[in-house]
């Protein structure tokens, strides 16, 4: 079995940003003038929620045809902190299944206690077991660094969509240090996109998508907050595309990966996680219906979720601090939106939804994977073509 | 069709409660020396918890062969009020469907806004819409009366066990004067049990059952709260019933009531209603973790939750006054209990389920309905002798 | 209080159907070149699953102040019939609340048993009560009729969406002959849309709305199944209207209702039922998966599911007739359609959804209501106007 | 790192296979004369279901002070396989959370596609991922020895309760070899119970528990169906337990493990995993009704679901295995008994549910693990006496 050494790692780690970091500006769907209602953060990502950070380990290496164990290896394993590393205290939290063609760990918890108590993971399909075990071992060496004592268990939340048309997923490439790194490397800021994490492998609408974020920031009147949100976007068939309403995908047909058109049902192989944050004063049963808001966000874009397709969501206010964690009085206090004010978070959910996903195809170049197959990059002067036929184009 | 004139509503009610008051004392679990764990409020009820108020209107009229639309009556309605007639904000509330053969209306947005808006209602089945919008009229009534907005809509809580066997159910015998005297008779204090209200002509466990109640005081060191239970209880086949433990059913086999025995396949036709009250301070997902215990509680008695059984279960906190309800701060001020310091509340509900149940066959007297069918009372002698027997009696 | 007699409730009717036959052909989306996906079914609607059947009360009388009790009235019921009126074999069902601020009585039942077993009715929210004990009464009268007996009881299946706008909606002006009327004349063949039926009063995206309806008959290689869908329209605001992916509710801003406005929020008053028919060999899980596609074609038209809105949605398949009601085997034979093939369905379900609820707007006229409140029908012109300016109008 | 090689664990795993079956006889409940109702299948196990087969891997190793990644070690890994190791066909399953404190990966799945597609696991809590990833290798392994193609991606089921008052939970001491092994020996025939497998180190009611199982046999008039239950019991609080409805964890309070009381808020930290199993032709909306089911099974042994107690339950049916899987016709011929036809199936769960928690007691020995941390074996000679003091001893 290929064991990418953790140098190697961190060497294409870093190679990946600097290339990313030099190509961000142009690479993002506002760049291209795609139409987004409502005022993003400073980021136009999750990151724009004070405390949210978000780490990538980014597992690329080998070509050619599929060796079991080998390669080629198109995947990785993206971290998001609800408080950063050092702040451990739990957050409200909210879980919706929209299609549960899929897995996200730890949801019992989440929808019995209303809190989230580990950071939110995402990698590949097969990957889930290892990412959920190593969170639980980063969490003993925090509790150890921290001089404080471990909870007694520990219920890791990891998410995933599939990527076995470019990766070798069979080979289980994701490692305890790649998941340590990835929980090591977050930070608050700018996001990568695209083919990085989590999402290095993935395909979105037949082109090549993976990690995208956006955000929202609502004015004063409505209370000032913020609503961020995180997809690995892995959904959709080609004809199924709609950005900004328009018809994008029918409009650029061709190019289609086999994954897309293989089976004999024609069915959709992919899946989307979306995780929205907020420092809205939300609890538990408030942030699922922000997720019931992702699916709306969702169907902006055009999918139907397929069969195939693990369409899981989660929603968690930074908020409240001292809601939740041991020790301390047993009766907390805590501040709560009214359902009545919930609107403008709803439609900052529907929109930073829509454009993140947007996003991650924006920012995904062509990749090409296990035995040659290939999804093309969104083909960015395309798509500003097709949305000036339509009028769709923005200032 | 017989029109039960209000008056004699108010005669029939004045008269079974003072036949009530005069036999109170011996008519519940406890006064048997039927054992049970946990320390009861003053009035071991529902309305033990501060500013709950319970009422009924109970329709009895009539004997022998039933004509549709005339008689025999045994059936009526049963008011609980969270805060009070006039107190309308809302409270946290938390829903479960243990088995849902049965309706309680409003629990879209109890699940939803994690409120409840109105107040919870139980009757026969066939009468749940006439008093679903009699409470909104009430409501109307209420706002006029207060010289206030009512609010836009309302979704009212109606929940509902099977009269059929004793009442003319398809006469539909609950009218609007019905429903607006459980609500204006509703008071704090002692709860009658038994063949009242919505209970009047319920089957528990093949004795006659209808309403129950009991609650628990925790401890200081508990955090000192109350919680009330509320049962309408038509559930259960007469072999499966267990009293503290002991298998009262088969040990008092004879006089089962046809209900129990007609159908070919031999199946429960009964429901069980439980609703939970508590000043502890808990959220809405919090309150659904209480409605599950009710199963835990309604387990110790033996029920299987028959297919023909709707068990359906709500929980509601009367903390946080001012969480819901419209005007004021978009942000509200709330105090939460931990999880962590929640067992103390499972186990009373566990406990105060139990005896809740205990108490609504106990307090009920043998009736005689439509086409003389006959649900006999437990005999509360043989009872004390069969507890003896597996030495189970309380000093 | 205004009776509203029969004989008038039917002239009113006839005529309205006399007006909307008359009209229908240039009323309906897809003649106004609306693009839509997918091959409808003959007539477009719900209706072409075989066997189903769709009847409407329409309830219009009086102008000008609102006098609780007397009127002006905009109000009415619908009644769908999975099977017509003198099959009541149930129906395989699942339901999602995408937005729980309303009510879909009977859901406990369907979720637990996985059948849906009464006709489904909709109404104003206020009317939910009477509209659900009258169908037990038909029932009851449909049993008669038949010399069955009558199930043990019944849950019936009733939703609502509030007309409190343009309706005196706290005069409770649907009756039980109104209900009984929807029943008897429910009919295959083309379903009247817009200020009809539960939809009389109603207002979507700051339109006029009400009832709407589309299909989707898919191809032979897909199993040839059809898919319909009605639903009853008040949800959105007008900024949010999306059709064809095309912001027409920013291209036409003016005239809003005084309710999409009024309140201090801002917040949206309307709700959407969703009701999606198959012929598909469904079971009660995988019609579930239907009711969540219901949400993406709501999100397609533009709507965040606002808090104000009761977003209820239903689904029911009309195959295997034998799986459930009484007597015969207790083992049933049936067809289910495997996961796998799911795709065209959830496709069809996506599609026939957005286009039913543009055509609830399409259809729908200019209405003036209580205190002379307006609801401006989509200006139908325009619309073109617009969909050309963003050369999205079909050919 | 302590490292067990696969010969010691095949070693230990045979020595105590020889142990428990020369022991017992004697070590079930219904041998000791504990009353339960309702006729057992053959085993009185899950493997009375045909096709059905469990296997263990139980590691047991060093003793005295805790040193992590060293031990002691008291844990182990519990494999059911619906169909056994050489038939994958999807098995209809349904889930339940009654309170949940714990993991059950692959559940999004089953409630989507209303089927159980890979065996189920349980094990230590901080093991899970493990498991899961290893389930994917062993199918990987099965696909390759069968020459058929891997199914795109899994989404395992795996369920855990927590050891670590007697396990070194920290040092993941589960390895892939162990899962293998569990998943290989699995076999239908008499189930080994107690301190075995994923039970190794558990404690149920403050004795030491682990493994239960029993089964039902229905008469031939209600279909003649076998209804199995294995549990991994690991909750409740000594003075909760009830056996047969008796007092026994009152009767009998000494020596209560550390765990029991160490905590400030005195909190239950176990859980309890249900597993049922039927040949029943029940769809997935039914099997859910069974998990139901398992909770007052539960109820009827005390316990009340403590805040820190998972408590997850599956069902499945082995019935329909044309049902599910890929390949073949689109439509699919079902047997699905009727909902009316389920209450002997409800009581079946009940009661074995209830039985398989007590004989997991019953069958195992006191146990000393990290730290010198002691569970006693329930005293079975004590348990006789009790229930003979309450009269409730079996002939």
């Amino acid at each position: 079995m290929l064991r990418v050494a953790p140098a190697v790692v961190t060497l294409v780690v870093a190679l990946l940003m600097a290339i990313e970091l030099a190509a961000q500006t142009p690479h993002r769907a506002r760049d291209l003038h795609v139409p987004f209602d409502g005022t993003p953060g400073q980021f136009n990502a999750i990151t724009d929620v004070p405390g949210v950070t978000v780490g990538h380990t980014t597992l690329i290496s080998g070509s050619g045809k599929l060796q079991r164990g080998v390669g080629p290896v198109r995947t990785g394993v993206t971290a998001i902190l609800p408080r950063g590393a050092d702040n451990p205290a739990p957050v409200f939290a909210g879980y919706f299944s929209q299609n549960g063609n899929g897995e996200m760990t730890g949801m019992a918890w989440v929808e019995e206690s209303g809190f989230a108590t580990s950071p939110i993971m995402i990698t590949n399909t097969h990957s889930v077991g290892l990412v959920r075990d190593t969170v639980i071992k980063w969490q003993l060496a925090q509790a150890d660094k921290a001089h404080r004592p471990m909870q007694p268990w520990s219920l890791p939340i990891v998410a995933e969509t599939w990527d076995g048309f470019l990766n070798d997923i069979n080979g289980f490439h994701v490692h305890e240090e790649h998941v340590l790194a990835a929980l090591d490397n977050a930070k608050s800021g700018p996001v990568q996109e695209g083919a990085v994490g989590g999402g290095t492998g993935m395909i979105c609408y037949g082109f090549k998508g993976g990690i995208g974020t956006s955000s929202r920031k609502l004015p004063d009147a409505a209370g000032g907050y913020t609503v961020g949100v995180l997809v690995q976007c892995n959904c959709g068939r080609r004809p199924q595309l709609l950005i900004a309403g328009v018809p994008v995908g029918k409009e650029i047909p061709g190019q289609v990966p086999y994954a897309m058109n293989a089976s004999p049902t024609g069915q959709e192989l992919g899946s989307i996680i979306i995780v929205v944050a907020t420092d809205a004063p939300l609890v538990s049963q408030q942030l699922k219906r922000l997720t019931h808001r992702a699916t709306l966000g969702l169907g902006r874009t055009g999918s139907v979720s397929g069969n195939g397709s693990g369409d899981l969501f989660l929603a968690f206010s930074t908020a409240n601090e001292a809601a939740g964690g041991p020790g301390g009085s047993p009766v907390r206090e805590l501040k709560m939106l009214t359902n009545d004010a919930m609107d403008p978070l709803f439609t900052a959910t529907v929109e930073a939804t829509e454009e993140a996903i947007v996003n991650a195809m924006v920012a995904a170049d062509t990749m090409t994977g296990v035995d040659g197959h290939t999804a093309i990059g969104l083909p960015r002067a395309q798509l500003v073509e097709v949305l000036k036929k339509y009028n769709r184009l923005a200032p």
